[in-house]
């Protein structure tokens, strides 16, 4: 019999084959990536490929469509249904008549990439947990007496050499139905045929009659304010669809420790604040199944991120423990369970992950941002935080890896702030303050254009947000208002009606309409209090590692998307850094949930970093008071700020007794960088 | 140190240990099988031992109670609330302190034997597949920050090497109130112990506060008429009640065929049946539970037994495919769940374990049959027959064991007989007939005289049960009132008024009362068609191994045990035998659910035994008929049964025309073993 060579690109496998092989069976002997759910019947059109035409010195190979079999039945079948791209062929059907040279588009491989629009961050592997499989199964025969499962047992191991699966109870239970029922139109192929899914190689979780090729996952993302939720295609990667909802155990405590409080006050009713939040991912469940048009029954697997009090609500266990010292966790090894265990509408057998927790305030959801982010993959050194109620902070690079949370309060989501709201429309998001004439521009959620422009007309002002409140302070500062140790300078008031006196101390009018938006004395006490807490944390975990700077700085959460490089630098938020490395990491902790959804590999990976990160607890850390007390000036006491200073002149270090109303020095306050002053 | 010379008894196992071990310890690192579950703590009372005392010569010590440590105050505490019997000891904190022999007590042994009461049957193996650990747990530690499940999984695995644990998600949400919570009074350690359950050295499926020490499990066997269970000690193996329930189902049907013919009528009505049955677990389970004074939560453990149909509606599979050709089995492999998801009130990790099928016809019941028989484990070929609707059939020994169903139809079970009923109180269930006069005696169920004797009188009389009418026929043809072909000869009717004219046939008057019971003619001839197929079941499995004679028949299930074996080999139910080796196996089917619910090796021995029985699919062979139709005649058409005549006269074979009144020759016609007559 004639030998062909064939190479396959963008493997670059070659191998010789009888005339007649088909293309599957050849990239399966060579270990090519070839996708196929079906078996290689025609039904599935996974496997397309296609012929690299023409001379290919390199190989040897003079390659023309011609050197594979014409388009039979089956193949012009499968056309008729779902148009082939040109020059696309079933891999399955097309066999081998010449040297040829074969590609594989992505979209026929099983392992591919997701490409993020994020920068810096790497692609996401697919590489579900979950897989699909056709198969055609024997019918009973009196005289040989085998079950329906053995005989489908048979078939999995025959096909597709998968041997000591599990079956779930409702698999056995649908079983002898599914193998009797035809399949839906029209690639059927009528009965004794199933499709079934196989969950980590081992169990049989869902069974189809017949061809059956859809199979979802959503990642879902429990912060204390929202629950978001992304659906996604187990095979693609692609997100079909979004949904966010109010956390509706918001009723019982707007921040996470008035939650913990109301349980301690309430014994028994953790019971209540579970039931709400799976009532939630209930609810967007079936929102994204609709808004999708995804089949709830097609939804296959759950991941979920969440802090530690969201995590041990979602189980059931009560968090009282987490709200006082130790702190100690109930679990924090990820877990894996019934999706139906948390009331999910989705498949009976669809299973879901709960990424690991790493201590009694760093949640899931960190290791979200982990899992998203990369720290343990890097040389460079990455410093992570993501500021809530508590900021978590993670430094490190692929040698070590710590973490921390820091007790920040609420100040930074506009809690205890006079004017503070929560991140909404209406909130004053952005804020400049010119330093000659003190008059401020701002940014509203929901408008694009400042205040001085002419868009912004009729929009609505309601408070400032957390973002807005730290560009607030830092412009306050540049703008040579706010002292290096915090004061509201009153004695600005002769240049400017803005700064009003409130007793001993000043204010100043962000917003003079209605309502009257001021920040207080008190309201920068608040802020200083909690990015006081933040650096320190933050500089705990460089002087455990033992480092003076870090490579990069990524702000995760939504609070890090909105905020200024420069100014959460100006205010001292952060440690020293050059402000092009600070940047925004986006929704890492989301995007980790679904990088956990997609590949599986990924799931062992952070389970092990997990395991590996060096727990720093600030209460017990005699540094945290001094790096406190230090980190309370603005940007501080003694940390000159170097890089920042590099790029951006700072305002001399000052107290109200020195401040300079020089208009050159004012000047020298305005960021510089090529980033432009926004 | 001092070393000294410690030996157990019964193992014989031997050691040098320096003075001040303890017994527990020195057990454990010489392998000596000693029970603890608090893990030598004093606690649990498990390790106790005794001193052998005295010279042993044969090990060179001279053994003294002495030669252990003084009772210190741990061993007087426990004693205070449990006395230890004369001499024993708690291993745990009895210290080596010279040359001693140490006895381990049958019950501190972790692997023993139940003994059965049965004949010929195997000991039982202690080898449970839950067991309870007691650990002490470190507290929560902020600065090392570990969840209270890696604690809890540290503890397991320094106190008892146990690794790799899966942790059930109702564990996970009762662990941090189990840790933080005082044990129960008065073998507390205060918090922070636990005992958890471990089921199959993988998964922790319960916890406790404290100390706990109790595991209790279920063995079920749902028959078609009767729903058996019998609760267990999972560490003595003891039976602690037992209960049994008409099953629910019956008012859809009173055999398996009407059952699935309703389902077959009423399509969905499937779910019902699934309903009742496993409502009927549940309350027999509650039953059980009281009975014993257990606490439902501490049953940890289910088995389940019943014929495939009964085994598909447990599990909520229609068993309509089991109504006709192929009678394919959806699923026959043994299955492992959730009792909760039987919907059994019972500990919320308690699992249950559903034994193997084997054929369409042939179910979990004759797994556990096979199981508690044994005859995969002898030299010797057994034959076991299960006689029900349908007969089921097990053959062989050590090398090769086969299986069939054979259509006996419900005549065994009393119906389709003129005066048939299902055997209960009045029931007739033994015969004799005086061959000289042709009257008979009887013995109803309920009643321990026979009807000639003084203790019978005013006994209530209704029906004739299966083996009442196995009694009677039998007896009929001793007594030469029935010819070998099955005819009543009515030439005997001028020396009896027992015998009738009926139309073109003769009946029997069996019970000239009210009301009045014959024999007919047609009666004889349905338990002809019955145990002829019974008989050809028997044979075909005997052609197939190839072989001529069995060495042993058992008869199992509840019919079974009340056949004479002499009357069923007149009869010709079962191919000829020696008497003496046809015996009862009692109900060997809950037997074997017993067994596997008390030895976890049975299971892998169940599942592998199973897997190589040789299925025989009487429908499709051949030789079924022609077996069939030489078994009609008794005790049969040309097989002389000589093994049954060397100890039994048997009448000679006739038809009607050649029957012998002589005197001597009825007189051959009884029998003569020395088992007696009666």
């Amino acid at each position: 019999m004639t030998e062909r060579l064939v190479v396959f690109t963008p493997s670059g496998r070659r191998g010789s084959f009888a005339d007649g092989t088909t293309v599957l069976e050849a990239a399966r002997r060579l270990g090519v990536d070839i996708d196929s759910v079906c078996g290689g019947r025609g039904i599935c059109g996974r496997c397309q490929v296609e012929v690299s035409e023409g001379e290919h010195a390199k190989h040897g190979i003079t390659s023309d469509a011609t050197h594979l079999s014409p388009v039979g039945e089956v193949e012009r079948s499968y056309a008729r249904e779902r148009p082939l791209a040109g020059g696309r062929r079933l891999g399955c059907t097309a066999r081998i008549a010449g040297d040829v040279v074969i590609d594989v588009p992505p979209e026929s491989q099983v392992y591919r990439q997701v490409v993020r629009k994020e920068a810096d961050a790497h692609p996401i592997e697919i590489d579900p947990v979950v897989r699909l499989y056709y198969v055609e199964v024997a019918e009973p025969d009196l005289a040989v007496g085998t079950s329906d499962l053995t005989r489908l047992r048979e078939a999995l191991e025959r096909e597709w050499g998968l041997t000591r699966l599990a079956f779930d109870p409702h698999v056995v239970r649908a079983l002898q139905r599914a193998l009797r029922a035809r399949g839906p139109e029209p690639r059927s192929s009528g009965a004794w045929s199933v499709t079934v899914a196989v969950h980590d190689g081992g169990a049989v979780t869902a069974i189809w009659p017949g061809f059956h090729d859809a199979a979802f996952g959503i990642a879902f993302d429990i912060g204390s304010t929202t629950v978001a939720g992304h659906l996604c295609d187990l095979r693609t990667g692609d997100v079909l669809s979004s949904a966010g909802e109010m956390n509706p155990q918001i009723r019982f405590g707007e921040d996470l420790m008035s939650r913990v409080s109301y349980v301690m006050m309430n014994p028994g009713s953790e019971k209540e604040l579970t039931k709400v939040v799976r009532g939630c991912l209930a609810k967007l469940t079936a929102e994204l199944a609709r808004d999708a048009a995804v089949d709830r029954d097609d939804v296959l697997e759950i991941t979920l991120v969440g802090n530690p009090i969201m995590h041990h609500l979602l189980l059931g266990i009560d968090p009282t423990e987490l709200g006082g010292a130790p702190f100690a966790l109930a679990v924090d090894e990820a877990l894996r369970m019934r999706a139906t265990d948390l009331g999910l509408p989705v498949n009976a057998g669809a299973r879901a992950y709960v990424l690991p927790c790493i201590a009694g305030h760093v949640g899931a959801d960190t290791a979200g941002v982990i899992l998203s982010e990369g720290p343990h993959l890097a040389d460079e050194v990455t410093l992570i935080v993501d500021v809530g109620t508590n900021a978590e902070i993670v430094l490190g690079n692929r040698r070590r890896l710590l973490a921390a949370s820091s007790p920040t309060g609420p100040a930074f989501e506009g809690a205890q702030i006079s004017c503070g709201q929560r991140a909404a429309p209406g909130a004053i998001e952005r804020v400049r303050i010119d330093p000659d004439t003190l008059e401020p521009r701002v940014r509203v959620i929901g408008c694009d254009a400042w205040s001085d422009e002419p868009g912004f007309a009729g929009a609505r002002v309601t408070g400032v947000c957390g973002s807005g409140i730290i560009e607030a302070i830092a412009e306050l500062h540049l703008a040579g208002i706010l002292t290096t140790d915090g004061t509201i300078d009153g004695r600005l008031a002769e240049r400017t009606p803005r700064l009003v006196a409130n007793e001993r101390t000043f204010s100043y009018v962000l917003w003079a309409g209605e309502p009257e938006l001021t920040i207080t004395q008190n309201d920068v006490r608040q802020i200083q209090l909690a990015k006081g807490a933040l650096y320190a944390g933050c500089r705990l975990l460089m002087d455990r590692y033992g480092i003076e700077q870090v490579d990069r700085i990524r702000l995760a959460g939504a609070f890090g998307a909105h905020i200024d490089p420069v100014r959460a630098l100006v205010l001292g938020l952060v440690p020293d850094c050059d402000p092009a490395h600070v940047t925004s990491a986006g929704n890492a902790a989301g995007t980790g949930a679904r990088i956990a959804l997609l590949d599986r590999k990924a799931r062992a990976e952070i389970e092990d970093a997990v395991r590996r990160v060096e727990k720093v607890e600030t209460a017990v850390e005699p540094r945290f008071q001094e790096h406190f007390v230090g980190a309370m000036a603005i940007p501080h006491d003694s940390d000159p700020y170097e890089r920042l200073s590099s790029v951006v002149a700072l305002p001399p270090r000052s107290g109200a007794q020195t401040s300079d109303r020089d208009g050159r020095s004012r000047r020298r306050g305005r960021p510089t960088t090529s980033r432009g002053t926004a």
